[in-house]
């Protein structure tokens, strides 16, 4: 059986502009991984209606899950609410069960749930929160949508909430080889060898240092024995080119 | 005069696999907007001919540059440039240039021009080659699309030498102004004085830093006295609000 797709979509100028780093597609691509989920697509757009909302509805129905991150906080560019309500034609408006987290919150240090703050439980009808360790501000799923915070470590609890919900796949187990040598003296070799293994799918990463080009070849697959063998093979070729050269 | 608009392609299995961390976007997003080209929009697809022809097609008419990275090796998971020639509608063979740097290359290290390094020479026809500093494997430019190496020192170099030669904009200025309050606090008072402001762009960013909420309020425009002035009235408002609790 295939394992299920998904896409991520980070929606902030603040990624756009060089200002910061994004790191929350990175992380959850390893998560993804583990469980067997395949991250086919990743978009980063800026904070505008058009393009959040064209994206949002290009992913929903390209893959299986989209996960969002960021623009769903207090301000006034924390549009992402408003426009997944829009991608979905669902209305928008307090959810009640996040407008009593968020005043009990609120009460509890001793601040008001000002109308800022009350923005934060505009969601769209009929979504499902998605509660978080860290914040309490929720996220919240609208079909195969997931909508999450911007903010790394709210991002990460969001994450770990909602993964274990969702229908998984086959964990793709991968093996590397790091070589020092120039891919172009094995790239016929690796071509040949790879389509000998149609099940496994082989990867040649270069990179330089110290000046130097060295290549990681990098096997994927759900059969770890294949991987042991498809990599065994490839050293004793190279040896054999290496003994020939 | 509005700055020209740019996109980023990221080509590669390794980055949605969660092996490799994306480091190009990042390093590029500031180069360009240091030389007022605005980036728009980033897509991540995988070494898939469909997906990287889709998104190239998408993205050169949707911004006026778009910037590649990745597939352009020797190797048979390299397939770039094909997908390049096939986007629009070009036939690809070795491209002259191209080979002749390359065979002078592998002659200097006592290396054969083997059929996979001459891969690295197939170009669209009508392409012009990007030179750079660190590989002799020439990236190349289509119509709008810049076609750049993965591997980051690669890239960089190529980035180096293409930006002189492109229509560029006015930088963009920022500011930014970190407070140490959750910004549910200021969000209206924000949103009021962004909106006394239409020529400047004002982001809120926030923050969790050893388990307390901050913001990077982040104000972005072509006019540093403006900038200046939003900052001195956005402190004075806090520190009325301050005075008022």
């Amino acid at each position: 059986m295939k394992n299920p797709t998904a896409s991520i979509l980070v929606i902030g100028d603040e990624i756009l502009s060089g200002r910061t780093r994004e790191s929350n597609m990175h992380f959850l691509a390893i998560e993804l991984s583990k469980v067997g989920i395949d991250l086919k697509e990743v978009r980063i757009v800026r904070d505008y209606k058009p393009a959040i909302i064209s994206a949002v509805r290009t992913l929903s129905a390209s893959f299986d899950f989209v996960f969002t991150s960021g623009g769903i906080g207090p301000t006034h560019d924390d549009i992402t609410s408003e426009c997944m309500a829009e991608a979905f034609n669902l209305p928008i408006d307090i959810n009640e069960d996040a407008r009593n987290k968020l005043e009990d919150y609120y009460r509890g240090l001793g601040k008001k749930l000002n109308s800022a703050r009350l923005r934060m439980a505009r969601i769209p009808k009929g979504a499902k929160l998605i509660k978080n360790s860290v914040s309490v501000a929720p996220g919240f799923s609208i079909e195969n949508v997931h909508v999450m915070a911007g903010v790394p470590k709210v991002f990460q609890a969001m994450v770990s909430s909602i993964l274990k919900s969702l229908k998984s796949g086959t964990p793709t187990l991968s093996k590397t080889l790091k070589l020092f040598l120039a891919e172009g003296e094995i790239a016929a070799l690796l071509e040949k060898l790879s389509s000998e293994y149609p099940k496994l799918s082989v990867g040649s990463y270069p990179f330089v240092k110290s000046g130097k080009f060295g290549v990681n070849i990098v096997v994927r697959g759900d059969n770890s024995k294949l991987i042991d063998q498809f990599i065994n093979n490839l050293e004793a070729k190279i040896e054999e080119l290496n003994g020939s050269n």
